[in-house]
C-alpha cells in the first residue's frame, strides 16, 4: 500500500520489480491515472493523489434487503408524489395499464449526507385506489398494502450499467457521463404487478454484493445466490 | 419462434396448449412484456414487437450460472495465460499471497460474434501448482481442480457500474467512457480462495436479472434472491 502523496517507483524500477515489459508498466500506471488514484507530475514522477484516500469508490456494499428498506446511514433527502406522469411504454405494459399516465413517487436518498440514489416508483392504478394519499410514502406504503390485503410477495430485479444523463446527473449531483448502476424492479402481489421501480445509484458509491453457492452434479455446475439477508426492522 | 408483428395465441389457447393455469400464462406473458419482446394492444391481443428482433438494449439477460459457464450464444474470442502479472493489492490480499505478481488467465467472450465481456482471472499460486499448464483454460479448469481434490464450492460476487478506460474499451471494441458493468468474483474451494476474477461487460449488451422473494415477519421484510438457475452441461 502507498500513502497519499507517496511517489511510485520509476518505470525501470517497476519493470525490475514485477519482471514485466515497460509497455505493461505504462499500461498499468495509465489505468491508475485514469482512475484518479495517481497523477503524473511533469519531470518529477508519478505520485499517489492526495485525495486517493478520501476517494471512496464504493461507499455502500449491500444486499437487496438493505437497498429496499434502507440502512441507518441512508436518509430520504426529499420525496414527492406526482400525478399524471407519463409512464414509459414498457412500464405501462408491465403494469397492464390502459392509460398512458399515472401516479409516481419520486425520491432521492442520501448516504451519509451525500446524494446516493434517485428513484422513480410508477404505481399501478390499483394501488393508488387502494391507498389513502398520505399512505403513498417511500417504504411504509408496503405496510399499508399488506393491511389492505395486497401484500407484496416478490419482484423481478435487474441491474445494468449506464452513464448519467442530465436528469440523473442533476438528481445525484454528479457530472453527465459518470457511471450509474441502474436497477429495475417490478414488484408483485401474488400475480398482480404493484409497481415498477427505476433507481439510479451513483456508480462510485454503490456496489451490490452476494454470496454464490456452487453445486456440482458430475461436471455440471449450478450456481445459486445464497445471500444471508438481514431482516431489518422497518419502523 | 414468432416473427416480429405476429400475434400470440389468446390466453385460453395458451392455457390449453401448455396445460397450466391462466395465472401462470399471465405471469409468463407479463415477463415478455417487461422484457420489451411483446406488447399488448387494447382489445386486439398480444403481439411480438416489431422492434423485438433489432431492439437489444441488453442483448443478454442472464443468471450467474449462464455467465460463469457461458451459453450457446457465447464464444471465447481468444485467451492467454500470462505469467509474472502484477496483481492488484486487494487481489493479493484476498488470495493471501506473499509475492506481488502471479499467473493470470485473460480472455474475451463474444456474444453472437460481438465482443461482450473482458475477463482477467488472477489465479492463486496454490492452483497454479495444482494444475498442469494445459489445464489453465477458461472454464474447464474447474473440472481439473475438482479431479485433483480442490473443487470450487462458492464465491463472493459483486457488481458495480464503471465507465470504460482505454484498456477495457480496446478489449470490448467500444469508446472510452461507455458504461460497463464490472463484476468482481472471489472463488473459493472450501475456505481457501482459488481465484479472483474481474470481468467487464458491455453495459449496452448485458443486464443481470433475478427473481426476489419477500418474506414478512410482522412489518419486518426479508428479501432473498430466488433464481431458478438452470444447470448447463459444461462439455
Amino acid at each position: 500500500m502507498y500513502a497519499p502523496g507517496a511517489a511510485l517507483e520509476s518505470e525501470d524500477e517497476l519493470v525490475a520489480e514485477f519482471a514485466v515489459s515497460k509497455a505493461t508498466i505504462r499500461q498499468a500506471v495509465g489505468v491508475l491515472v485514469e482512475r484518479g488514484l495517481v497523477e503524473r507530475r511533469q519531470g518529477r514522477g508519478t505520485f499517489v493523489r492526495e485525495d486517493a484516500a478520501v476517494h471512496r469508490p464504493h461507499a455502500f456494499v449491500g444486499s437487496f434487503t438493505e437497498l429496499i428498506i434502507g440502512t441507518d446511514d441512508m436518509s430520504f433527502r426529499e420525496f414527492s408524489v406526482e400525478h399524471d406522469v407519463p409512464f414509459p411504454v414498457n412500464v405501462r405494459e408491465a403494469l397492464g395499464m390502459q392509460s398512458s399516465s399515472g401516479t409516481a413517487l419520486v425520491y432521492r436518498r442520501d448516504l451519509r449526507g451525500e446524494p446516493f440514489a434517485y428513484t422513480v416508483v410508477y404505481l399501478s392504478p390499483a394501488v393508488v385506489e387502494l391507498l389513502e394519499p398520505e399512505e403513498i410514502v417511500p417504504f411504509e406504503r408496503a405496510h399499508f398494502e399488506m393491511k389492505r390485503g395486497m401484500p407484496i410477495t416478490g419482484a423481478t430485479q435487474s441491474m445494468s450499467a449506464e452513464i448519467a444523463d442530465s436528469l440523473v446527473a442533476t438528481n445525484l449531483s454528479i457530472e453527465i457521463g459518470q457511471p450509474v448502476l441502474f436497477s429495475e424492479r417490478v414488484v408483485r402481489s401474488e400475480l398482480r404487478p404493484v409497481e415498477f421501480i427505476h433507481t439510479w445509484y451513483r456508480g462510485d458509491m454503490f456496489k451490490w454484493q452476494a454470496d454464490l453457492s456452487f453445486a456440482w452434479s458430475g461436471t455440471n455446475l449450478t450456481v445459486t445466490v445464497s445471500v444471508d439477508e438481514p431482516s431489518i426492522p422497518a419502523e
